[in-house]
């Protein structure tokens, strides 16, 4: 078997001190485990776009679209507020979801025990979460055509398309189902279809995978506000939630936030499988570039490390090696260690964003 | 002065229930405070479906334009899921909006003292919550063409635009910007400027409105992901949020549901003061239809009964009587009063839809 091979695109702000510590997992994977990678290392974001005048460089690109798997950390800060549109640093992320045809973006929301009194919720309503929700990732309203902003008479028009198509939907509906048989289920499917019509096709054309594949799978519909509700009212109500790009985009950030805890939380963002088998991947933290704490020590790399985790789950098949690294965080939480953004007023042993790591190093 | 006119919709599931209830106040009003409103009432939703096989009929959509003011209860249900989307229910209401332009909604999210256990948020978070979400409400993709599903090849592709113009934007920016001076003095303004162009123009408008004529306010913007995160983490930290027609769906059910009282919620629907000077409006409660307590006494009137208070403030002038409505309210929930909805661990006096009015009015 060839070494597999690691793209890692560290990005802006708290991007590359995260990315820092995950290479200290990666190399002690290697040394002690004897599992290789192929690493490299490239721009993304504002950091690309500072020294290439685009948020992604199109050598970049071509390497993400070659090795087994991408991990990047965060793009984005108030400097490039100013750009242009087209030259944004979120234009680079969005490039590499949109050609590399990253369609099903896996996003689990899941309530440590440790840090179960930190979220805004009530302890009882999110202790012990774990749900997943999975977004599609490109398509809808984000790459929709026509768009843009013109001028009817006097006045300016903003336009922006809302089109899915048929094969679109089931696909990352399967997506939704595998995994669902793989934990509870249970998929719960939102769409506004009383008002949409694209939400109406959401609906049906997930309703007929379900019911030619997947009879076996508990589905349910809910509107997207509905959801947004029962999200805040009751979350342990879902296992596995399938919605488009858009407000996949908001109830995935909603359901992290119900966590308490941004700083955890990972994601993968999965295409076709390629011609080795692997699906086609980027792994990234659901927080963004934070820049207002950059290069302060203060960031959490815990997202940033159990991305690298789904990542030996879902790319390398190492689920045993994932779940090491997933213990060895939950083992140094419960031993009290607390980057800044988990100090809750129970105290803990503060850390840097290098201490944090370390001390997964030697939990794993 | 003419007597102000009012058309109560009762609609459908729970919506002639409550609205029976905002009766017995419009009589007492009418009774005790010398202020008769001339009341016409009539169909809208599944109710004018069943008889006109319209959710909405021409005649009803003429009145509503004659009115001072519309009243409406809640549309929609299970038995009319099957019917094709151009006569569903909610047309009806959308054709109201839409019609008589009613271009700013104004959702309050509001916490009762009595009730501030009652949401899934700590006490701490919520406790003495108020904000105001304004949110566009006759454009954006709930009305955007091109729009439908149609055939490419051999697959269907379902289509929605997301349309806003400069002047769109503008009118319902000055509405946020007015209730911003009457309360805290300060808007956010949410979107998704950095992956949609009509995002871009939505944030630019809602600032050049702001520097030109309200610059004493004090203006942020946010995404709306990141809006959804920060309104589970901190909510008091907003005091006026305005977005657009999808993201204030959205957003306004989420921040609805952070109060943990649904059944309490008004809102209004305001459009262009017609020639009395009165704006175009339409009330509602937040909640829906709730088919399933439907005709069992189990509905919690409160929502509807602040939402013609609402009305009293917003179409009337009439502010220090809606005050009355809205102590009394809070009178009967300090008593301990509860409907079935608004049942907590601490208990309460239990009582009917019909018992709750009758308390409101009897601490009126
Ligand atoms: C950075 C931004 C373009 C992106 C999105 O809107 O998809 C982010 O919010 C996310 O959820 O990954
Ligand atoms: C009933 C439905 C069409 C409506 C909407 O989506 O606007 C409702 O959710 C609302 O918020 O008033």
């Amino acid at each position: 078997m060839t070494t597999p091979s690691l793209l890692i695109l560290p990005g802006d702000g708290i991007g590359p001190e995260v990315m820092a510590e995950v290479r200290k997992i990666i190399d002690w994977m290697g040394a002690k485990r004897g599992l290789d990678f192929d690493v490299s290392e490239d721009l993304v974001g504002g950091a690309a776009y500072d020294k290439h005048g685009t948020p992604l460089h199109d050598d970049t690109m071509a390497k993400a679209q070659e090795v087994d798997a991408v991990l990047l950390g965060a793009v984005g800060g108030p400097k490039y507020d100013v750009l242009d549109f087209s030259v944004k640093p979120e234009r680079g992320l969005l490039r590499l979801r949109k050609e590399m045809d990253l369609y099903a973006n896996l996003r689990p929301a899941q309530c440590f025990d440790a840090l179960s009194d930190f979220s805004s919720l009530k302890q009882e309503v999110v202790a012990g979460l774990d749900i997943m929700i999975i977004r599609e990732l490109t398509s809808g309203v984000y790459f929709g055509e026509p768009r843009g902003i013109h001028k009817e008479g006097n006045e300016r028009v903003g336009i922006n398309t809302q089109r899915y198509t048929e094969s679109e939907i089931a696909r990352v509906a399967r997506s939704a189902f595998e995994m669902a048989r793989k934990r509870g289920n249970k998929v719960c499917s939102m769409e506004k279809a009383n008002v949409m019509e694209s939400g109406i096709l959401w609906r049906d054309v997930v309703q007929e995978i379900h019911d030619a594949e997947y009879p076996d799978v508990e589905l349910s519909h809910m509107y997207a506000d509905a959801g947004a509700m029962q999200l805040t009212r009751w979350p342990k109500q879902f296992d596995v939630i399938v919605t488009d790009n858009l407000f996949g985009d908001l109830l995935s950030d909603l359901a992290a936030m119900l966590t308490g805890s941004l700083g955890m939380l990972p994601s993968a963002s999965l295409g076709a499988p390629m011609a080795n088998g692997r699906p086609k991947a980027l792994y990234e933290p659901v927080h963004g570039s934070a820049p207002d704490i950059a290069g302060q020590g203060k960031a959490n790399p815990i997202a940033c490390i159990l991305s690298f985790a789904m990542a030996l789950r879902y790319s390398f098949d190492l689920g045993d090696e994932a779940t090491r690294v997933e213990r060895a965080v939950e083992q140094v939480l419960a031993d009290g260690l607390r980057t800044a953004d988990l100090m809750g007023p129970e105290g803990g042993v503060p850390v840097s964003t290098s201490g944090m790591g370390d001390a997964i190093v030697a939990a794993l």
